[in-house]
């Protein structure tokens, strides 16, 4: 009889498409958390994550429910009560998917092309969950499992998890554990595994600027009453410098400096400035000369427009003033800064900048807090091995620039330090039309998080 | 036997319910000339034209087609060919009628409610046109008719009239004339006839900035590239400073200055600032402060836009950084400047100020030029002695902030000048939902029309 880690790599290996159904399953699923009419489809993705863990021998399957989109808890107590804990996050819900006319196959559908697999969702975070399970499966068939295991899949994350702070005050015993795996994070290439210890933070802001009573016409009015929309413009426009800094008094205050190790290692990374300028197909990089394209996409905050919309729109010349102009317009963050903090500095900002004739509103749409991690844990050492047998290189250690706010919440309330880790690619099209995911990373993210959990026994 | 303009007064009141069931008729055709998509409303609505001017006893009745929606052209000689010639000028499209939601009543319908008529176009200017042809029907009919008379009604004014020009070059000798009535114009208060003598022109942008390839995951790229909305915004924001005066450089080289006599009459016009506060409804006036409300809407240069659109705009937070980002904007412009010089001081700005990381590609999407009138001409002074024959008062001389394209064209290239008058009133909600026009004024307007033929003979 082989060791529990052969047959959990050769169950994995047996039941990969089946996995792969799984996962279509899923994708087929519209679990949009950001538009209230998807709201019954993000109760079926809930579901169907109760009954998979269910068929996996989880217990005290719960849907918590803190009047959003439900969480999805369940425990597993077999490997004693002396044995370490692993909380094991994900989350069901994805991005909106339009504009549906961009995508080349249907948006909530599992497309195989070659290597890649695509549909919203594949790569944020639906495959990395099913990968993530799919190696607990395998792992809880073989047998000598050396952790017990708590999960917490949210169907908020996509909309800021609004919710995650409230679930995590109010269910503190409930979520309690040694350390979180969290599969949200992703890969540097296909070669070379990563492991991600800090994440950016978030503020999401809408701005509404008001003026005149109603749309009024540009030639009667134009020039005696400030227009909304003009008036937009230069408050958003005035926020950034041209060297991509931001102006808003205070807004640096906080930002821890880069240390100079950190700066060494990040110059390793193949993460170079081709790199984004290849990905984003912009004519040119742009922002903060000091820092380089890496650092500022993961290691310094922005401002950036997410959308924008005022007046007559649609084709031709319409000479109307508009009553009234939107912004939607977000800051990544970076420790120490604090979203409540900035969000206060944005209001005080847009207050003394703004003309007294015009009316405005600011909501602060979602909040995350920025995170790093500890890199020399016991953990994540495990990680860093299983990686290296299934990859055949060390990992590298790297910050992300996206946020996961379940990291900085778990991290501030409970001190539980997450694993940043995934399949996930930087050309996955994430948020974006075709969104993809890479199936042999996928596969191999399986058979990494299985010797991680044997590798936790060592 | 009574005299002839005492015929045709009566024959006006007699005939007033059959003139407004005309009105309807016109109203009740779509002819938004912006959307292409009522381009066969536009054909009805000149058809519509034709007809009545057939059943006007009109002559020489033509459809000039220059590539775009048609403009109605016919004449009347029995005045002989001594007598001088009237252009009647006038605009059979209207503006879009979007949002819909806002309208109280059916946008495309004429409904009445006490002294007001509800529908796209009541104002700006199917009344305006029924109410010149009702005149001049009753004149014909009463006899004595002391000009020969041309019409020249077209379907692109809300789009800027950009085949006037041509049209204008390849008939001249048909539009020939002496002096135009152009009814397009408007009145301070039901109780104050007015001339104006001065008209804004117009240049319409379209803005396209892009950054990106496609839409990218702001926490991924956000820092790295330029955001075409944030670019958008700054460069927008930046074309204005906070008193109002336009910062393209160049803006107002062109800008005459007005005269100490100008500025001393409008003191005098009812419509002082506080009438504008609140006709607009905004919490304040803004801008230029050397210049009243008046001067600012009437004899000064604007920068509005009209519409923004980038990225997300739907509801709930979704973290894109946008590929690409759009404005409309136009300049209001005040003699002499003019339409194309704007344009390539824009172009200019825009091309010295855009971050050159980001594509952008400007529009011009339609153009008119500034006009001033003379205000002691025979045929102005006949329309003065009208009005003050129908109001009991003078009427006040003043400049107009709107664009009529056609009175630059008509003064530029056929050297006809212009008398523009009619019934619209500032608070008739044009280009706006609930467009209307205050009936008891049109009656006037009609009546006031009579009067003007019968005194061209004096």
């Amino acid at each position: 009889m082989s060791d529990p880690r052969s047959t959990a790599l050769q169950y994995a290996k047996d039941n990969r498409a089946r996995f792969r159904q799984e996962l279509a399953e899923l994708v087929a699923i519209p679990s949009v958390s950001a538009d209230p009419q998807y709201k019954p489809d993000i109760q079926r993705g809930a579901e169907w994550l109760v009954n998979k863990l269910k068929s996996m021998g989880i217990e005290n399957i719960q849907l918590l429910d803190n009047g959003g989109h439900p969480l999805v808890f369940g425990e597993w107590k077999g490997a004693g009560p002396e044995a370490k804990t692993m909380l094991v996050y994900g989350h069901y819900d994805v991005q909106p998917a339009d504009p549906m006319e961009l995508w080349d196959t249907p948006a909530f559908e599992a497309v195989e092309k070659g290597d890649l697999l695509f549909g919203r969702g594949t790569s944020d975070m639906k495959g990395q969950v099913i990968g993530s399970l799919a190696a607990i499966e395998a792992a809880l068939h073989a047998g000598s499992m050396p952790v017990n295991l708590k999960f917490m899949i949210e169907g908020e994350e996509e909309t800021g998890s609004p919710s995650m702070d409230k679930f995590i005050k109010k269910h503190a015993d409930l979520f309690a554990a040694d350390f979180a795996l969290n599969p949200d994070a992703g890969m540097l290439t296909p070669t070379q595994p990563t492991i991600t210890y800090g994440l950016r933070g978030m503020s999401y802001f809408e701005l509404h600027v008001s003026g005149p009573a109603l749309d009024l016409h540009s030639g009667f009015f134009g020039g005696t009453v400030r227009n909304p929309a003009n008036e937009l413009a230069r408050v958003i426009g005035s926020m950034q410098d041209e060297n991509g800094r931001v102006t808003i008094p205070g807004f640096y205050d906080k930002v821890r400096a880069l240390e100079e190790e950190e700066r060494a290692d990040f110059r390793r990374l193949p993460q170079n400035d081709e790199f984004y300028l290849k990905q984003a197909g912009s004519k040119a990089l742009w922002g903060d000369k000091e820092f380089s394209a890496y650092e500022r996409a993961t290691a310094q905050p922005t401002l950036d427009v997410n959308g924008l919309l005022s007046g007559y729109t649609a084709e031709g010349p319409k000479t109307v003033l508009p009553a009234k102009a939107m912004a939607k317009f977000s800051c990544r963050l970076v420790p120490d800064q604090d979203p409540f903090e900035i969000e206060a500095l944005v209001r005080k900002y847009i207050e003394d900048t703004i003309d007294p004739s015009v009316s405005w509103e600011l909501k602060l749409l979602s909040d995350a807090v920025p995170s790093i991690s500890e890199r020399n844990s016991a953990a994540v050492q495990a990680m860093a091995k299983a990686q290296e047998t299934v990859w055949g290189v060390k990992p590298i250690f790297r910050r992300e620039g996206g946020s996961v706010p379940v990291v900085g919440h778990l991290q501030g309330q409970l001190g539980i330090e997450s694993i940043n880790v995934g399949c996930g690619l930087p050309d996955d099209q994430l948020h974006s039309p075709n969104e993809r995911m890479h199936l042999p990373s996928w596969e191999k993210q399986i058979d990494s998080f299985i010797n991680f959990i044997y590798n936790l026994a060592e």
